[in-house]
This record gives C-alpha cells, structure tokens and sequence, in this order.
C-alpha cells in the first residue's frame, strides 16, 4: 500500500507544474558564497564531499555504530504526517531498533500496525535547551560525515539526523535559519515554497495546513494554486541549501538517512535563545507579532464591519512598510539600498 | 470647457461597469431602520419630505438669506480637486459672494483664473472643535431644511453646506459617521466603495490616490479594477444615505446646494472628541493603527526578506481576525452572532 500511495503521488506531482532547483556541481565555499546565498533560494549542490558515510552508512553499520541510544521518534499509521489531526504518535527505541524498523517495509514488532511509518529527527542531549549536534550525540557516526565548510564555524547552530521510512511525508513548514540538507542514503523529493508565498500557504504558524500539497482542497485552499512550487529530488550525496523562511515538504522516496545542518545567518541575537529547534521566529518578529495581536485587540471594540475595514486598512500599511518588490522576479541583488533582502546584510562565512 | 468635461466624463462612466445604488420612494422612519439601515449599503431616498427649500433655495435667495457671514472655500483652476498636488487654494469669501461666484461659469472677479471652481464644505463657529450646525452657522436657511428624522436626536453630529460649481469632483473618501446627503439644488453624481474595497482604493489616509475613477492609471493602480462601483444621481430632493467608512466620490453634474447631515452610529466615546470633521477614526481604531507602526517598527530590525515575511505572516493573521465574508455577499444580515456588521450593534433610532 505504501509503495502504490508514493507513486500515485509522484505521478500527482509530476502532472503539476512545478519550478525545478537549480543544481550546482562541484561548489567549493568561495562559489558558494559567491553566487548561491546572496540569492536566499533554494538550490541543489551535487559532487561536494560528504565524507565516508556515502560508502559506510548501511542499516547494518548506522546500528552498530548509533548502538543502544535512545531516540524520540514519531510513528504512524499512515506515511503522510498531519499535525492538524495528530495522526502520529511519539514513541522511544534504541538507535539500532528504530533504523532497522524504519528500512523495512513490515515490522514483527510495532506500535500501531504491521506497516507503521517512522520518522527520526535527532535531539540534543537536553532536549529542551540543547540543540542537536551529531558530534555530540552520535561521535561515531559523526567522524563519517564531513560538514561542508559553507559558513564560520561560530554560526554553526545544529546538525540533525532526519531518517525516515519509505514514503514518510512532512508537513510544509519553514525554519528561521540557513540549513543545507545532506541526503547521504536513499531519495527525497523536496517541495519548497518562497516565503513571499506566506499568504497562499494557510499557516497555523510555522505549518501549513494544506497537508497534501500533491491534491490540495482547493475549495478550502482556492489561493494555494497560486504558490510557486519549486522541486527537487536528492540522491545520495546531494546537498539543498534551504534558505532560512523558505517552506519546505519532504517525500523520501526511498528509506534514507539525512544529515542537516543549520547555521545562523543573522547575528546571534536576533533568535530566541530558548529555541533548541531552530523554528522560533526572531525576537524582533515574534515582538511585532504580540504588538499585533494587541492592535487586534483594541480592535475588538469596534463591531465586525468596522473590524473588517480597519484589518484591511492595517494590511494596506503593512504592504506599503514590508513588501519587497524586488525579491519577486529578480535572480540577484546589487546595490546598497535598505530594501535589499538580507543576502547582502550578514556575512555567512 | 468645463461643460465638456463634465460630458465627457459622463460619457466615460456610462460605459464602466457599475452597480445603481438600490432606490426607496417615500420612506419614513421605520422604513429605514427596518429594511435600509441594517443594511449598511448606500441608498437613494426619493421623496422624503425636507421643507421649503427645494422651491426657495435660487442663488438670490441663497445671497440675500446667508448674507455676508464670511466663510472658507476651495478654489482650484481645474475642476477635479486633487489632494496629492494640492491644485486647489483656501481663500475666503463672504457667503452671498461665493453663491454668486460658484453659480457661475465665468468669473468677472476671481482668485486664480477666469473660470475657475469653487466648493463650499461649511464649519463650525470654532473651526478647530466645533462641528458644522446649519442652525447656528445659517440659522435662516435652516428653517427652510427640514432633518429627515431618521435617527434619535442625541446621536446628531452635525449639519453641512456642500455648495459646488458645475463639474466639481471631489476626491474618493470615507467619513466615520453615518450620513445623510441631501441633494437641495442641481443635479449630482456619486461613485462609492465598499468598506471592504479598501485595498483596491490605494489609500492615503482616509483618501484614495485614484483621483480619476473614470479613467484610471491602471498601470499606477492595476487593482482599482478589482472594486466594485456603486453609483447614483442625485436630483433635487434626493436624499443619499452614505453609511460610516463608505468611500464616496462626487462629481458636481450641476450648480448645486447640498446639505450633509452627519450622526453617531457607535456608541459617542467610541469617536475622537477633537473631530470636527467627522473624519477620524474611532479611537479603538486608531490606537490599534498606532500598535501596528510599533510592530512595524520593531520589524524594522530585521533585514528586507524578513521583513517582507512576517509582514505577510501579520496580513494572515489580520485576514483571519478579522475579515468578516458575511458582509460580502449578503443582504440581510440576522442573528447573534458576535461577526455580525454593525446593523445590528447599535440603535440608530
């Protein structure tokens, strides 16, 4: 059943128009800086090396080396995850349990069915405080992959295993920092979407609740026909630098094993120092987003007709303050103008 | 020239798609409340009874009665007053002159040119904090002008002159209160806009930047197609009503006499007391305005492409807040739901 749903939706998908990522061969960091990040799109780095693990990452190898550790993984019935109806569940097992039931198709052991769905995404040792850092958790397995030097070391925030069952989706959802995503096992389709598509992707915060973005319900979701879809497909030894905001879907297609790895790209203080995962917004954000919610408020006052006009008169003054035009059409950004987005605003390396 | 403009202009909206303001004949109070006011749509009203005037009010009479009471007037060379360039001048003269003046076509004496236009939008005693009162201002023409007795008088806001030369246009507004335009003299076309077009309107402040509404720069403002015109002609007798924060444009088809009789829709502390006008928003409006430039400000902080983001995440947010779709489509709004419009919120009457 698994297999016939990922390729029923794979036929989905490639029925659709889509934008392909733009792939790069061979990028050493001063290209990469040079001509991929001040662009903040997503794009596919091939042929950077990745380190042993390409060779060495079998199922059998990837449970000797993890070993015994425990790790929170979510499991499901079915392998599209939805955060809106919880359709999965968290469950504990040991490193080398959770990889061998994640390569198979049939489990003789299992939480919820013969065919359950897992999913791993690695945690510091602090789960709360901590962000996960592969050296730390998993230093034999971490000798194996080398971390691309894109950016300084300072900068570095977090390095996550993302290993998940044959057919597992997630839910598009956006990150607040710059990641490059290392496919080191196995193929992932990744569907991602501008931040500028905010208003097409009906947000429940840093989610979208348009869950299956192959046959959306346009007559829930008319606007989301109107998101740009940009689409990859990563093999073994593929990097996609995913720009911090940008939306993004995952499909493995196969079972696999992901490395990725988060940097910050503004200065330190701009991110929520509580924020182990990456996906608290910016204080600075998250600020104008309470002084919002306090402007809705006030609004309460007034009847609906009147909370109606006044929401659409705050929007018209928030295009005019925020948009960015030229983000939309251009490819890349010159100049020194305060409107610039932020590709020229930080130093990433 | 003027007369050609005006024809051509006549010319021009006749062949735009628009929507006739519904027409009632012979309504009385509870005729409004019950079947009009709820609505919160503009309406012509024929046939309402508002005294002598319509006989008495010929521009000698109009000399002779108002007298030489001073008082303040927009002069412009061109007949489409336009607040961007400011193409029109305050200049004061005494009543009985500007009636003579703006009855004209040409002017033996002027200010600017030959054939310019006059507009009369009559003040209060102490222009600064006193509302306009035909009673107190003109308290021999008033007697003459019977107040539709529409609304319960401690809700009265204020009574105005609007006295205009053939082809004025004044630019596309909204006004915060609930009013009635009387057409006294001469003939007068009105354009208006949904409360809920606001964002098809290029707003500046409470006016739209639209200044030529039959034949838009539809490049500078590509989404003005998007509202919906409503539209009338007022002949002597005609009462308008223009519900509170409904854009309305006027374009003088005639020399002729107005009077804007203004009231309080919400409750009377919801309104800014220093506004003669009736334009300022509600306060609860405008402290959530000033919230939103806080929030904005704080975004500030962060680069174009974030700022461009959660700018779009705060729209969302404000679309879910509070767009009301029950005003879109519907005609007649029932219940108790707390989304109702604001028919049901107050008594009028």
């Amino acid at each position: 059943m698994m297999r016939n749903q990922v390729r029923l939706s794979v036929f989905k998908w490639s029925c659709r128009k889509k934008h392909l990522c733009s792939v790069f061969t061979g990028v050493d960091k001063d290209e990469f800086l040079r001509d991929i990040y001040p662009q903040r799109r997503p794009a596919v780095l091939r042929g950077v090396s990745l380190g042993p693990c390409l060779e060495k990452w079998t199922v059998d190898y990837l449970a000797q080396k993890g070993g015994d550790k425990e790790v929170k993984i979510h499991v499901s019935t079915v392998p599209q995850m939805d955060f809106l109806h919880k359709n999965f569940v968290y469950k504990t097992l040991t490193f080398n349990e959770f990889v061998k039931r994640a390569s198979e198709k049939k489990h003789t052991d299992f939480f919820l069915c013969e065919d359950e769905s897992y999913y791993l995404r690695s945690l510091g040792e602090d789960v709360r405080k901590e962000p996960a850092d592969l050296n730390k958790q998993f230093p034999d397995l971490a000798k194996d992959f080398h971390i691309p030097e894109f950016f300084a070391p300072d900068q570095f925030f977090s390095s996550v295993f993302r290993i998940s069952s044959c057919g597992l989706q997630l839910w598009t959802h956006y990150d607040v920092m710059d990641n490059l995503l290392a496919q080191v096992t196995g193929k992932k389709r990744v569907v991602l979407y501008s931040p500028q598509d905010a208003l097409h992707l009906y947000l429940s915060g840093d989610k979208s609740e348009v869950l299956d973005i192959d046959s959306p319900d346009l007559k829930r979701f008319p606007d989301f026909v109107k998101a740009k879809r940009y689409e990859c497909v990563l093999e073994p030894g593929d990097l996609l630098f995913i720009p911090a905001l940008w939306f993004h879907n995952t499909l493995a297609l196969q079972f696999g094993v992901g490395v990725n790895v988060f940097w910050r790209h503004l200065p330190a203080d701009s991110y929520d120092k509580k924020d182990p995962y990456g996906n608290k917004d910016p204080v600075a954000a998250t600020r104008a987003l309470q002084a919002l919610e306090r402007a809705l408020h006030t609004l309460d006052e007034l009847p609906a007709d009147y909370r109606d006009f006044y929401g659409r008169r705050m929007i018209q003054r928030i295009q005019k303050r925020t948009y960015c035009d030229s983000l939309t059409n251009s490819t890349t950004q010159e100049g020194s103008d305060s409107t610039l987005p932020s590709g020229q605003f930080t130093k990433p390396g």
